[in-house]
């Protein structure tokens, strides 16, 4: 497979801080970098981490090539170029595995190299999973409010191009059902799902007058009776009768995607049931949120397709972190300005649980320091190892493991940690911090 | 320049509908998509195009190779297949040119082509035009509240990475000065610019002291005394007082990003002024919005750093357009489902301005039609030419030209258009149809 050249992903100030500090040796010192969460958005009880599996694959095409070089050269002196060339980064990163919880302070990432050889991939760390902890943070909310009801993801329309991939595989892991993005299909496997758009009923207008039956019949021909049929065009019970006349009784499903979707599945299913349909399934779209969701639990609805406030993160379409420097040559250091305080030292994180398996409390402590325990709870550590000599590991997570990872996980949440409501976070970050 | 493939930025859905229109004959009729937003984010006066001209460069790798069809084997049938292998846009695509303003149901691009040959392209023009136009709408707040100063759009860690490229692209033809994205300065030219991170001065620690002497000395040795250099890693006052120690009365700047900026710059200016720096400029940043940046207005701050902000659309991350089919075999058609009413018909648009410049409506009339004329104004065409039999004109609009056209655009709003404060979009839309 060929690999993205992903090193202009990059932030001036990085390559101009390491153009200072090849001069003065700084580049050399060892240094440990962590990305954390000052916070979780307003009232969010939890964040789930994503983007740690594309950002190792994206660092084997962080690479300056002649390309990326030429850019460069009114920006930093010939030593950097010289030294931007031979860049392969060759630390070490550990991390929190795709589809773990986080909370706020949480060392998410912990990247250890030199100052320079870690500095140049802050931008690039912090694009992705800053992107893609957003996007499966709003998911994992939708998915709970669901229940055991699949949803389709289909916001590729919503947001850019490439972030659209990024967003399917975020909310496959979070536990979404499928996608329409055929890109995430291609490459990274993410099962693929779609009915019909408007446009294709309306097309075969003056076919059959409105040409709602000759787009259903069409649709059936080409994809057979397990089809979904869009149903709402026109008029949505002359639409549901049409589309069984047409298809039977074992028409797959029908979409609904405007209007009281409350009020129109249990018109739809009763028609679907009056008609013998039993078994057709109703999919509902259209500005769906985790609250839109919630609100139709009652309702007969067998599966739901989101796209705009999954693809924009639900009203928080960042993550909030941050890359900081917390070690240098073995000692802490922190900025002290107003209102961003930063805690020195590189750090590790654990959780701690009761037997039943409910967490209590997120602990982050020194790296390489014993796990604090407390009687009665049983501590797990939350780090792994993702990078070792600018290597991934040999066992990465895939996002079928991480999926399945963050399914457990949301169950061993206190039960208001997973009320959509607005609150504190689920559980207390206690830092064991000298 | 290699182009990238965007074949596969695109919803399952539509590849679907092809194979089912293939069958029955719908894929050859003649179409006429539109893109329009229902309306404007929430209070907002005006929105601002952009991503044209990425969408036309992208349609040349909207290619399904041997690599693409892989995937495909399991969605579409064989002459699909077939049909995919051989897909080349053909038809003509007019709309908006960058830059230019647009109101609800502005018709920012219509596409005009076979229904299969259009259909295709909903994703893909979606992705670009909503996230694009999101960025530059949130973008062209931001300036008009600078006014006369520089902002420096510094988002990509809070974006998608390919993302921030485009969120570059589209600040820069909103106005913003310059970019922290090496990528959108390489592919797009835009203007680079970058300060360094408080990692940069924590780096430095121990070598004398807290290092922040270290470290302003070793930038401005690589980058000279016209650098920025971040002062507010530990005490402000302090740090300013070293870099003017360090570097001299024509240091260029200092940035603060932390603490309430309007008191910090008044301290900072006068502390500049009494050491005989008084042309060193104060750059500040941190979570600025069009409202923080509008509150700086009597401060002495001399530029702008803006990033989650702009990146995430300052609360309207996309743009709510979409992608109707309005015209079939010449014939109009619209879909009648509640809340989401489309007018049938191929349209355009003009826009009418009184003498002064100020602009008082936008006109909605059909394609082809003579524009309606108002007594007492002029009345401009806002469609240009995109696309030809599949190719791009020979002569799109540089982002410099877009950037330059919405200048003037914004200067022909109504004065409450620019107002930051809530409201009803600057002009009405009327809709001059039969």
């Amino acid at each position: 497979m060929s690999v993205d050249n992903t090193a202009m992903f990059t932030d001036r100030y990085e390559l101009t801080m390491v153009s200072a500090a090849l001069r003065d040796g700084t580049a050399q010192r060892r240094c440990t970098f962590e990305v954390f969460a000052r916070r979780l958005p307003d009232g969010r009880r939890y964040g789930v981490v994503a983007g740690t599996g594309r950002l190792v694959e994206a660092l084997a095409g962080f690479r300056f090539g002649e390309e990326q070089l030429r850019t460069l050269t009114d920006i930093v002196d010939a030593a950097t170029l010289d030294w931007l060339r031979s860049y392969r980064f060759s630390g070490d990163i550990d991390g929190y595995r795709e589809g773990e919880l986080f909370f706020p302070g949480s060392p998410i990432l912990s990247v250890r190299g030199t100052f320079a050889d870690a500095v140049v991939l802050e931008t690039l760390a912090l694009s992705i999973l800053n992107h893609d902890s957003a996007i499966a943070s709003a998911a994992a909310r939708m998915v709970t409010a669901a229940g055991t009801r699949p949803i389709i993801e289909m916001g590729s329309r919503r947001t850019h191009e490439s972030a659209a991939v990024a967003c399917a595989r975020a909310a496959y892991i979070a536990g979404m059902a499928s996608t329409s993005n055929l890109e995430a299909t291609r490459r990274y496997g993410v099962p693929g799902a779609g009915t019909s758009a408007h446009s294709f009923t309306l097309a075969h207008a003056g076919v059959d007058g409105d040409g709602e039956r000759a787009a259903f019949t069409a649709q059936i021909a080409a994809l057979g009776v397990g089809t979904t049929l869009l149903v709402d065009t026109y008029d949505i019970t002359r639409g549901v009768a049409t589309a069984i006349e047409v298809a039977g009784t074992a028409l797959g499903g029908v979409r609904i995607d405007s209007g009281d979707l409350g009020v129109l599945a249990r018109q739809v299913r009763a028609q679907l049931d009056d008609l013998g349909a039993t078994d057709t399934r109703i999919v509902v779209s259209g500005d769906l949120d985790e609250y839109a969701i919630a609100a139709l639990r009652a309702e007969p609805v067998d599966a739901y397709g989101v796209g705009t406030q999954l693809v924009t993160g639900s009203g928080a379409p960042t993550a909030g972190m941050v890359y900081k420097l917390v070690e240098v040559d073995g000692i802490g250091v922190a900025k002290r300005s107003s209102h961003k305080e930063s805690r020195g030292g590189a750090k590790a994180a654990a959780r701690a649980a009761r037997d039943t398996g409910t967490i209590v409390e997120e602990i982050i402590h020194p790296a390489g320091s014993p796990v604090p325990q407390t009687d009665g709870l049983t501590t797990t550590a939350l780090q792994i190892p993702l990078v070792r000599g600018g290597e991934p590991v040999a066992e990465l997570p895939s996002i079928a493991d991480s999926r399945e990872h963050l399914a457990a996980a949301l169950v061993s949440l206190p039960w208001e940690g997973l009320s959509l409501s607005s609150g504190e976070p689920a559980v207390p970050t206690r830092f064991a911090l000298p």
